[in-house]
């Protein structure tokens, strides 16, 4: 998961955005496109006309509001200045510092146009965090782990009704990506011995700046503690103005400092530790990955993986094997991962102990088309691109194989991901109006990475990010065989033969068993993936120096000898070329998109702002349906337990609450944990032929259906078979007045 | 999992087994049903026909096979002479360490018996396990986890196959306990805090006794290491008979030994390392959780918790608060837990990391009866019990309503669950002659256990245990609650009100708020919960000291004086109890179960032994069925794509196989991977009606169905809604030779 990882943590070489060039291009196409606005929706492939109502509206009110518009005119203005600013200095190759700092600047006045944009959201006012919260917590959603213990940050169980949203989210999942596409799915190991690691960059590269309290030992994330002291300064009325605007610089310029540039702030402003008041020590390089021991020597380093992915590239011979050699194919992993957050926060979206669904789809480097590509070419996206970003403007929809033909998403299979992302995405019951595409400037991508876009959805924290979708090229393969020695590629067909010149440094085994004995192997590896160049090198130091300095994969190096080796050169035809396959890897933070899913559909009655509930979609809702007898009357007793045992038959989940309190007063609780669909068995259920009343949750709509069919109805109604407003059609409407409070 | 976990290794208390005390009247029960033993199956609740039949062939061969028994007959003697001795000892009161000799004789003449008994299987000869684990790692079913990087003992990766085989598990077990028994599912933390485990016992007993190469710090399990050092002293010629005798003594009553008397074997037979032959260190505790710091100061200490059930017993109130504070309940878990075992062995049985699926059913404790229990009543199992181990007597069939009345299986509750377990099994393709239920011993069970029952599964590493169903007591919730000072318990309806004296220490808020500060609250939530005799110790203390210790949760412990409490005494009525719900538990182990399903289903067809393939039912099969163009004809390819498509739409995972090679090879191919139906497109397909054959894995019989019917047909005999014999009465039978070498 490129993307949880490593934006803006792996700080990486600024380099001249190659989807900037393409600007002019695009921004001439998407101009054409839009017309008027409007226009973009005759042929959309939103999902239900609904969503496509939703974001028609959407679009003229936020995005086109004349008022809105010129209120951000200012902000984007800024932001179009500095974003010029930073191209002219990389066009002109100025010092990669004052580019930083240019970055940096842009950064700042980015996020000051993106809080102005949030602030102007007509409905983000209305919206209640800490009274979601707590629904999510009376009804048993979730809580805190070990709650009665004192509780652990950064790590949540889920209860009864968050654990089947979850298993309903995972199993969607894995019909959606896994069966129907057809990808080969696999369970990894957790636990990961560290060369796995140290080949990924990990190790070595995933890390935070922390500072420690010199005497009760208490930690604090570097930047966090910066900002959050310079800030105090610069609020403080007795700072002068020339530190006050030293302060904001500072703060500005963080997210591009190295360690020394920090560790100078600390000690220019003399910083302690803001709770004990103690001195603090120098930063130091927190690794975030937790550590163990694997076995009791206390010699096998291990870490719990901070992704699930390694697991799927470690295993990519017998993947290909599996599917009999041929490129493309995808793979994917649903598992835990974990990362020891220094302060985590932010309830659900930073956590220290998470589910991820992650894809990694292997294809040729020289042709990344889809062969379903078509099938979903109009699909309408919202694109927040990297030069829009730059030039201050927001973001647009955009069709995919526009986006993709522009040039503006770098090839079909990642626009192919990123549309079926987004249909996933609104199948669970994301927003439509709250997601958008967001692409990675040049800055903020991993160093391999060549193209990435987040899907990301709108929050009370703002924008997140819930699903990355990365095109990684060749890293990860590459590395793992330059540390195991083990080739990970395919064989690729040529269009015609090719005759081609051999140099080989054949061993001579019997020797090199008797040298070497136990290594001879690893010896021998080594020596079979030597490539041309290094055996020319090994041919010239056997001449010159009579022996060869040979790196093994572990580090250590051993002496060829002349008689070890002899050198053939020779022409091969070949039929085939050897190609290290490029990775596209779609990253799903299941733990973030359920947390959008709450915020987005988290409802107030219309005048009772005290009955909420949440609209999840049947397909991921914990329970499909209540059965509930609308008295105590022993003579609905058999007619509820038949139903309960019919419902079960054709699988669909349900609770009967048989409990005291009036219809209304129950349906709210129901509607409380998200149950679409209420069956009521009341009097008239009694006379033949037996019918109960069915509602729906968002719409209250209620009809009357004969207890036969019921069962069928509400399976076909949860799973998508049929639609409310067909069976509202289909049966008598039933009506009543429905009262919480009644 | 208290079965995982504790069997062997938490030595406990030998007591007289309760059991025993029944034995005779449950002897008496058993001989009266049995009569002859055909007659057991006349009401039998075995799920099918088939399953039915072979079950009585093997009770026939392997029960009551009069040579069999005639070879087990000294076998058994041997045991019931040792069995009486052990029950002799006990009733006269004998010391504690001459029983745990007797008991450690038992153990290993139950050994012999239970090796005769596994040699006399007639078919136990024909499995040939390299075969099956080559067929496994070939078809990617499962590897060894980072095989590229020379691997990891104890961790496996599941490739397509398996992951599929094990997500298809996983869902039956949720449909058929979850959803069926409306259990409350959770999904909590797998980083688990030091002090949670303090409570449950696990920092404190949770070990294994280990050594240590003085140099080069190799580890060795004691255990092992002792064992096989005395086989080969015994085993060499040149050692006399004495000390020979001495080994094997050693040997059986290896066992109960304590770290004390370890050591002092280690010394006496001047043992060193195995391998290298340099000194070992004295005998080391080992914890077999694996540490790790949670956060980022390394004052937190955590572990991986080492079985999920703590998960659900820390969240007890607020499952209670979800059932609305009713009782009995049960809530599930599914998911991973990790062991750092010393030295792995024997594959997936005993690894490093493994899923688990638990259930805790929380209930009276006076009241372990189960209102749905007669709806299994008439189940057979094949009961091993506790008394019938120390007798030398074989496993018996009886139905768990007969076991439960005769005081065998301990209350309905754990009764009911052993009958699901059952059918569990037997519906994911575990063998039912290959499947029995052992009564855990008084000395194997864990302290606090009152009964347990393991279903254990015969495999080539003999009878495993795959699922354990234990009676655990209060025991956990106990503990949390003295650990943490919440009172984990359940309120009961009293049958009459009461009226009871009660004894209050009230406390002083304002008084112990201005003394304790921050600590007050921990101050007063001791204070609430002490009960009788700890509040008249208190005000004895006051009166004599002026002062009392109060002991906190966390160990410290605190001043109390005169002012800071009012002891008031009164009387009150009462109209409901508290009480500390017993929990029973069974506990899956997901890895054991789809091993022994591996070993059950791999099968070889007759008269060709290199056609290996696996019978696994359709429900956990990875894919449910193939597609084969007969050859690559073009024709065929717009068949093959409808009828992929029309698969997809009723949810039945499939693969086509355009491959060339015969269709025999390409079922061949197909049964190696458990599909247990394939489509053949062929010439007649091109004909109207279309039709194509549809042929079934383990009959190899086939059938004629035209393309319109079979995506139905096939979805119908994926889940389970029709049978293949159905299906051969109602379409016509296809006749063609199949050969995989054609």
């Amino acid at each position: 998961m490129q993307i949880f990882l490593y934006s803006l943590r792996f700080a990486c070489k600024l380099a001249a955005s190659r989807f900037c060039h393409s600007h002019t291009l695009y921004d001439r196409k998407v101009v054409r496109e839009c017309g008027a606005n409007v226009r973009l929706y005759g042929d959309s492939n939103w999902g239900s006309k609904k969503q496509h109502r939703k974001v028609k509206l959407h679009f003229s009110l936020v995005m086109s509001d004349p008022k809105i518009e010129e209120a951000l005119a200012p902000f984007r203005a800024k932001v179009k200045e500095q974003g010029d600013l930073v191209r002219q200095l990389k066009s002109d190759g100025a010092p990669e510092l004052d580019v930083k700092k240019a970055v940096a600047e842009l950064k700042s006045r980015k996020k000051l146009l993106e809080d102005k944009e949030l602030s102007l959201i007509p409905d983000a006012a209305n919206f209640d965090r800490s009274k979601m919260e707590d629904l999510l917590k009376r009804r048993f959603f979730l809580d805190q782990s070990f709650a009665i213990y004192g509780g652990i940050t950064g790590q949540y169980d889920f209860g009864p009704m968050g654990c089947s949203l979850k298993a309903n989210l995972l199993s969607a999942w894995r019909n959606f990506f896994v069966l129907e596409e057809q990808m080969l799915e696999v369970d990894c190991s957790i636990l990961t011995p560290e060369p796995v690691l140290k080949a990924s960059g990990h190790v070595d590269r995933f890390a935070d700046l922390m500072v420690k309290d010199v005497k009760n030992g208490e930690c604090f994330r570097l930047d966090h503690l910066i900002k959050a002291h310079l800030e105090k300064v610069a609020a403080d009325k007795r700072t002068d103005e020339t530190t006050r605007a030293e302060c904001t610089d500072i703060i500005i310029k963080l997210d591009g400092m190295t360690k020394d540039n920090m560790a100078a702030i600390m000690s220019r402003f003399n910083m302690k530790s803001p709770i004990s008041g103690n001195d603090l020590t120098e930063p130091i390089e927190f690794n975030l990955m937790f550590g163990t021991q694997i076995g009791p020597s206390g010699l096998t380093k291990g870490f719990l993986r901070p992704e699930t992915a390694q697991g799927i590239f470690v295993n990519f011979k017998r993947l290909l094997e599996f599917n009999q050699g041929k490129l493309p194919f995808a793979a994917a992993q649903i598992g835990n991962a974990f990362r020891n957050e220094i302060s985590p926060r932010s309830g659900l979206i930073r956590v220290r102990e998470f589910t991820m669904a992650e894809i990694e789809h292997f294809c040729d480097p020289s042709n990344k088309k889809h062969q379903k590509f078509n099938s979903i070419r109009n699909t309408m996206l919202l694109l927040y691109s990297a030069c829009n970003q730059m030039d201050g403007k927001g973001a647009e929809y955009m069709k995919i194989g526009d986006a993709v033909s522009a040039g503006l998403v770098a090839n079909e299979t990642l626009g192919y991901f990123m549309a079926k992302i987004q249909h996933f995405l609104l199948k669970v019951g994301i927003d439509p109006i709250k997601l958008r595409f967001r692409q990675h400037m040049s800055n903020e991508m991993a160093h391999y990475a060549c193209d990435c876009w987040d899907a990301e959805c709108l929050t009370s924290y703002g924008w997140i990010e819930c699903v990355g979708c990365a095109d990684r090229s060749a890293y990860d393969l590459t590395q793992h065989t330059k540390a195991t020695g083990v080739k990970l590629a395919a064989e690729k067909k040529l269009a015609e033969p090719k005759v081609v010149d051999v140099t080989e440094a054949v061993p001579n085994k019997g020797v090199i068993g008797k040298v070497f004995k136990k290594e001879a192997k690893a010896v021998l590896d080594t020596l079979a993936v030597l490539d041309k160049t290094e055996i020319e090198n090994l041919e010239t130091q056997l001449i010159v120096n009579g022996e060869y300095n040979l790196s093994l994969p572990d580090g250590r190096s051993v002496k060829i000898a002349k008689d070890m080796i002899i050198i053939k050169r020779y022409q091969k035809t070949l039929h085939v070329e050897e190609i290290t396959p490029s990775v596209i890897e779609p990253s799903f933070g299941i733990g973030r998109i359920m947390y959008a899913i709450f915020e987005h559909n988290f409802k107030m009655r219309e005048g009772d702002e005290q009955r909420t509930y949440l609209s999840l979609p049947s397909v991921v809702a914990p329970l499909k349906c209540s059965v509930l007898p609308l008295s105590g009357n022993t003579e609905f007793i058999p007619f509820v337990k038949k139903l309960s045992q019919d419902l079960t038959r054709v699988d669909v989940s349900h609770k009967v609450d048989d409990s005291s309190g009036s219809i209304g007063r129950r349906y709210a609780r129901t509607d409380e944990i998200a149950i679409p669909f209420g069956i009521t068995i009341d009097f008239d259920t009694l006379k033949t032929p037996h019918s109960a009343t069915l509602r729906e949750r968002d719409s209250m709509g209620q009809v009357r259906i004969s207890l036969n069919e019921l069962p069928g109805v509400v399976r076909d109604l949860s799973y998508g078979k049929t639609t409310w407003a067909e069976v509202e059609i289909k049966y008598p409407k039933f009506e009543q007045q429905e009262t919480a409070r009644a």
